[in-house]
């Protein structure tokens, strides 16, 4: 196994620190509002966020190849872990935790398995439109998800549909402090983030001071909100706080993996890992490009999967690279994955000593937070823009969009690999063959609507220009049925396989019916030109046997035999 | 909207009659069995089997394109509807049948539009090993899900593990007699079926006598078998019967379609009305194929989805074309949909006449029949078949009939869309690529490999030989990046597109993302000889404004251009 801190900490140096360590304070002060909210958003008890950013960030250090990857706990696997267990346990029961814990697990064994089988591969599976459109589906259900906590309402939806629904009971139950409350925060911390920097700079700080304001804000105003409740300036019962903290025991965990969760959570582990890793390798691939640097795919799938492995046992919640971490953790200096191992120590020192504090905060201001964070994953731009460069990849973005706002993140994202493949098999659905003959005078034979060619009347030469599988083989068969329509006097079709690569069972079972169907109306299927890997294939066919004539090796060789055999007058 | 009964019915001859008849009466024969069968399997009243085989056969009888297509309940349907409403409501309550009925119109409902829209290849997006060893793996489900019946013990089990799991408590349960019977029965009707023919045969009965035999065989087998427990000869409590039919009136069923049960079910039954839909087409082709006919893939879409949703107001439960039901319709003399109305006939007959009779059939000869007609589906040659063609095909055999095995069909064929993808995917991963190089004294640019050629030492150019997308453009950016390692002067990257045909949003960004990069090693990336769609394309991003040059019209222009700038000593 590769060890990528053998590379980066033997060469360590003094310079390192200082960015590694400023980097680590602000991504620290990023997390823990991050953490507690996605925490409560995957149903698990809030700490569990700030467990997520210790014992895996190490071990993302120890294996993780990208330089600046922050590793954590993630909006969208978190409203996927919610997703997925809210069918097989009440949130934040004993038995949820475990569950989450088995999960988280599941996830990450998936994902240590490619990485150690070198399946990098994967990740090809879904185009960009599709991933943006399942980005900026589960950002809208999560930012709905958290308006009811929000507005200090019952206010529920899992889906789109749902929430719709539950608006006008949901309105008829608001009252007006914990609603102001909520819209107070709410605004201040966005006030807080980019909006602050310009008139912090006019105050006269510098840039890297006014961002370390900002990054520093919503930590200060969800620790203000918590004062206000604790010395009950207000006092309104619904205005809640995320509570008592269990006692540090409590957060080693047994993974729960019965045969019957084993089921029902193998899927949904496995698409949890797609997604976070699609999101961690996008963030860490655009970092490193901009550095000059590598990241290995196989490598993080390795690292993420061991840091899901460790988070499952401590606090069991999936973690994942995020966006706005990363790049936010890059762009404060980070230099090498000893931050991830300084946030880790901040974030223990927070879990140690604040534990108090942070039961103080108020949920209203989590998710706004939440929203917050949300609303920059939204990015509706990216729609119009692969509409415009192509339809159908700006229909891709729409469906998947759409999908996950019905029928949730899991669902959603199982459909997105289904419109990958669709997409897929709608561009090869056109694929290009040619009725060819001989140039007058040559033994060579080129494309019938380009060159003056000549041809005997009972043969039909076709060149299929591209290799043959499942999604295109019917689409080709069509196409020279209709060729034949118009040669009516063949009594012979050639295909001319010079162009084709490879062939696949799907392929061959669709060709051995054309022949014999071919065979009803009295044509003969021949094959010309047949390359190396393809007959081999064919060899393991009985293809071969059931073709009535053998393969020629030139389309020449094959009009010369078949016009001499009857039909002496068509011959060339 | 096409009506293909307009075709055939104007043009119905006598002699179409009495083939037609003949088929109506064996196809009956099968469904009545199958039918109470199926319905028992998708946990809905015996009685639906039938009202499926009635309203939605006349409904495909208008619309269908294929003369020999035999509608009805199906057996990996029927165990998907199970699969799809077990964890929604308990097997045969009111709530349950609604649900069944909200399922099966919104499948219905999928595939109507389909055809509506001319969505017909959609039917490519699976391979047919995938296809099989789903395929396979249900009717391995199908089989182990009645074994409890069969024995008359309460094994159950929804997927491969449970039902191990349920071994030893499911042998302490076995009484004797019970088992003797189901085990007896099984193997009454496994004679009565193919290996019963030679002997009849011997009995100097016709062929066609001894075919007619063999099918009316299982259904007195079943009438003999209701007819013992009637008269009491085995007193035995746990020997259980189909039981009361429902009383007329309560056949019509209102769809349930909440907002809750829609949102879970629009995967299922997308996934239901695809299962069939793949079924019916196949064999449908392969029977008009060897006939001589034609069979519309659009227009099948229509027909089908206008029978379920008929099916969803009688009896609820989904419907398709049957395997075997098809082949036996045809291979009986079927000629024209006719024959499936009058199959609808006998069946209304046998629900008006034959109710009583039909509520003393036992539970575990329906059992055997199910594992019967699944028996022939298992099919495990066609593993070893795409095996021996291609391992990867073999592979993806395996891997979806494994995933149906341990999270059941839904899931199973989710997974299997995936493994197509992949197998695309894997197909798709070498991308041809080619250093070219200017034959000396010539403007043509060929391979490096193969040609004598010459190049400015600070210009590669490098010709892709494939459209761009998603599944690819990782790859061939990967291949130039290897090429350059062995450039190290080439301060200039020329992509030649002359054999890219289309280019997508996915391939545009990694496109844009190798230029960033390049320009910060220095080399500065352009395009030659670009296809006016794929121009096109790019003229719809921002990706050709961020060249540094112009698109080149070949590389002759490119090298021209470029080597004049600064390096005149490297020049051609």
């Amino acid at each position: 196994m590769n060890l990528p801190i053998l590379n980066w900490l033997p060469n360590y140096r003094r310079e390192h620190l200082t960015g590694d360590l400023g980097a680590s304070i602000i991504v620290s002060l990023l997390l823990i509002p991050q953490g507690l909210a996605y925490a409560q958003l995957a149903g698990l008890p809030a700490i569990t966020g700030l467990y997520a950013s210790i014992v895996p960030v190490m071990i993302y250090a120890l294996l993780g190849s990208s330089m600046t990857q922050s590793v954590g706990p993630m909006a969208i696997t978190s409203a996927m872990t919610a997703a997925a267990l809210a069918p097989l346990a009440s949130s934040g029961s004993s038995n949820y935790i475990a569950l989450a814990s088995g999960l988280t697990l599941l996830s990450g064994l998936f994902l240590f398995a490619f990485g150690a089988f070198k399946l990098g591969k994967l990740t090809r599976i879904l185009s960009i439109p599709v991933v943006q459109g399942f980005s900026a589906g589960t950002a809208l259900l999560i930012a709905i998800s958290q308006t009811g906590a929000l507005l200090s309402t019952n206010w529920r939806g899992d889906n789109l549909l749902n929430w719709m629904l539950a608006i006008p009971q949901a309105l008829s139950n608001l009252s007006l402090i914990p609603v102001l409350f909520g819209l107070a925060g709410m605004a201040l911390l966005w006030l807080a983030g980019k909006p602050s920097i310009t008139p912090l700079q006019k105050l006269r700080f510098s840039l890297s001071t006014a961002q370390l304001i900002s990054r520093t804000l919503p930590i200060l105003i969800l620790i203000l909100g918590g004062l206000i409740l604790k010395l009950g300036f207000l006092n309104v019962a619904s205005l809640r706080t995320i509570g008592g903290l269990p006692s540090a025991g409590s957060s080693f965990i047994t993974p729960q993996l019965g045969m019957s969760a084993l089921e029902q959570l193998l899927l949904p582990a496995l698409l949890i890992g797609l997604a976070g890793f699609l999101q961690s390798i996008t963030i860490a691939q655009t970092v490193a490009s901009e550095r000059n640097e590598k990241v290995d795919t196989n490598q993080e799938f390795v690292a993420l999967g061991g840091s899901n492995i460790a988070a499952a046992f401590v606090g069991g919640m999936p973690v994942s690279g995020g966006f706005s971490r990363t790049a936010v953790n890059a762009s404060s200096g980070a230099r090498t994955p000893m931050a991830g191992v300084m946030t880790a120590g901040w974030m223990l020192l927070g879990v140690i000593f604040f534990a108090d504090a942070i039961s103080l905060l108020p949920l209203p201001l989590l998710a706004a937070t939440i929203i917050l964070a949300t609303a920059r994953m939204l990015n509706p731009q990216s729609f119009w823009i692969a509409w415009r460069i192509d339809p159908r990849d700006g229909a891709a973005w729409l469906l998947t969009f759409v999908a996950v706002l019905l029928i949730g993140p899991i669902n959603g994202i199982a459909v997105g690999v289904g419109v990958s493949l669709l997409l897929f098999i709608l561009r090869s659905s056109k694929p290009h063959i040619a009725v060819v003959g001989r140039v007058a005078g040559t033994e060579h034979f080129r494309n019938a609507l380009h060159f003056k060619v000549e041809m005997p009347a009972n043969i039909l030469a076709i060149r299929i220009d591209e290799s043959l599988y499942f999604g295109n083989c019917a689409q080709v068969i069509e196409q020279c049925q209709k060729h034949l329509l118009s040669h009516t006097q063949a009594k012979h079709l050639i295909l001319i396989l010079s162009a084709v690569n490879s062939i696949d069972v799907s392929a061959i079972a669709a060709l051995r019916e054309f022949r014999q169907h071919l065979a009803l109306t009295g044509i003969t299927l021949h094959l010309a030109e047949v390359k190396g890997p393809v007959h081999e294939t064919l060899l393991h066919s009985t293809f071969i046997s059931e073709l009535a004539g053998p393969i020629f090796l030139s389309p020449h060789a094959a009009v010369v035999a078949l016009c001499d055999e009857k039909e002496e007058d068509y011959c060339i």
